[in-house]
């Protein structure tokens, strides 16, 4: 089996390092192959997303991300800059789902800016389109206004757009994901205002004929961000688009207070997938080797129940980040009184030791 | 000067009734004129925004708005439902600055579900463009996909478009409000992916030129969704389009735990506005008298100030409902044990003996 290595900026080559360290304790052959991403892919190569490295992650069976973006790159034009690399591997590699959970692990509820009664035990899995939406959507650019109070002045233009068939198999990875958990699902959408989520909402309605087990309910994005803030526990599972997915699973990830703790999973329809933290590059830490390795670790761990099927290799790396997190190491990002405050690398060896 | 009372529906009848008790007991001499609006407008003549409604909305010099929506009419059409009377009025009235402050009373510390030292003194006006954006844009609709690799299915689509003027309008009204607050401008953007908020992203930092005493700051909508949550204090001013403020706004009401509290006001070119509480209509306690008035006597102080030149008399309306918060009088939304709890009129008697 191949995995496609792609640290990227900032922290992600130090953040990458340790993740490989705890895949090659598993005792498992895999052959691993790094290529340079974002920035990095741009100083090599003179673009984010240079040929060899989408041509690696395309043979590769599943690829294992770092982050992009770095401050160096901002005033290169908008088709050169890292994130642009992000993008496209998604869109190539049709990596149309986008799993992101917001766990707080019980030591580290104090890290939330939320009251620990409103968030400790939080468990939420946020479900995101990832190849649709405004995102992509043609046609997009600046033009004159062809209509409307400002017609003639120049505007900028974007397309939102969802087709059935893409709606229909977003449902069905996340009533199946809900399947798996507590079987409740909810639709995230603006069904009030918008076309495309109007027709979003009468989709995921009709495949949830599929699956009665699922209870299913419909909110508006207005009313789940308020939700998340006021009560997250109530959810299971959500669904929605790329562009409140954005937004929503960002903000979801941010009522742990430790978004250096979470991973993520960008998969297609055969189960090949893209891992990465939810984290970004964070380009003002990097090099001090203080970045937290575990939101990579994690997603390591998703590879290998996910794109790799080896579910037990998974638990085993889960279980012993949550030794480390028992036995009171904590990254900087994490620490509290009272707890031992440890690296980048110390953390990664720490994991290595608990397999 | 003529005000246009427009109750709606659930709780809106009974917080529109203590905020023009209150209104009232100015001494001043408002000519104010009611008319049905929402599901109320639906029932009384078959349409949510009715025409003599709209008439009224135009003729008048300010709007005073409680709420719209009801579960009995969910099953009616989208173009029938209530909340195409709130969008009726802004297009119509060419409402396009919404201003949604977010404060967070001394008193009301604790209804946050965030840590008091996270939230406690917390003063943010959000800032949302309301009458362009994906909200308006042509053309929308269900189709066949024309291109894509979901050719030929049916796709719902819409259209996100902000043109240039349309762009400055807000961006002065944004960089005068941080004139007369701490001076700090936070332009909310998706300019690593939307054409749309690249060129308003653009567009803000030409304007910017003519405000050179604010500090103006842009950053990503995921981001400032997370930054709402993990430092909301940071912000003073934010500006952002319809979609994202309307995801935006929400968060930040939630912040404070007590929406109930907060009023908004949506003004056109000239000032006249159109001003309601950031709550909605609460169908579930409406008749009950428990529903917190103060949001709505509040937009009506909102009303004083920004549309009827009576800044005074705003002043003392928000000072006469802090002195009610301090007499430790609170309706069941913001109840804690130590308070009074009051109802819906008690509430809007004591804003009046207050005065
Ligand atoms: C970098 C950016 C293009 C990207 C997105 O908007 O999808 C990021 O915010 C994410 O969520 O992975
Ligand atoms: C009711 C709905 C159309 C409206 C909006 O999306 O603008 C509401 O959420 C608001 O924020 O006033």
């Amino acid at each position: 089996m191949k995995i496609a290595i792609l640290p990227g900026d900032g922290i992600g080559p130090e953040i990458i390092e340790q993740a490989v360290k705890v895949l090659n304790t598993l005792g498992e052959s895999f052959e691993m192959e790094s290529a340079p991403v974002g920035g990095a892919g741009y100083a090599a190569h003179g673009h984010p997303l240079p040929e060899a490295t989408l041509k690696l992650a395309q043979e590769a069976d599943a690829v294992l991300f770092g982050a992009v973006g770095d401050w160096k790159y901002d005033t290169l034009e908008r088709s050169l800059r890292p994130e642009q690399a992000i993008l496209g591997l998604r869109k190539n590699l049709g990596l149309f789902a986008n799993l992101r959970p917001a766990i707080l692990y019980p030591e580290l509820a104090g890290a939330s800016t939320l009251k620990p009664e409103v968030v400790s035990g939080l468990d939420i899995l946020i479900i995101r389109e990832l190849t649709g939406d405004i995102y992509f959507g043609q046609p997009r650019g600046v033009r004159e206004a062809p209509d409307g109070p400002f017609k003639g002045q120049r505007e900028g233009f974007d397309t939102m757009r969802y087709a059935e068939g893409e709606i229909r198999r977003i449902a069905h990875v996340a009533f199946q994901a809900a399947q798996k958990r507590d079987k409740r699902l909810t639709s995230v959408d603006k069904a009030n205002v918008l076309e495309t989520f109007q027709f979003w909402k009468d989709i995921v309605t009709d495949v949830h004929k599929e699956y009665p087990d699922v209870a299913l309910d419909h909110m508006y994005v207005d009313n789940a961000a308020m939700q998340l803030v006021r009560a997250p526990k109530k959810f299971d599972v959500m669904v929605t688009g790329n562009m409140f997915g954005d937004i929503l699973s960002d903000a979801a990830a941010m009522l742990t207070g430790s978004i250096g703790m979470l991973p993520s999973a960008s998969l297609d329809a055969n189960n090949k997938g893209l891992y990465e933290p939810s984290h970004g590059s964070a380009p003002d830490i990097a090099g001090k080797g203080v970045a937290n390795p575990l939101a990579t670790i994690l997603s390591a761990a998703m590879m290998l129940r996910y794109s790799l099927g080896k579910a037990e290799q998974a638990d085993r790396i889960e279980n012993a980040v949550k030794k480390v997190l028992a036995q009171g190491l904590r990254t900087p990002d994490i620490y509290e009184a009272g707890t031992t405050k440890v690296g980048t690398a110390e953390m990664g060896e720490a994991v290595v030791k608990a397999l």
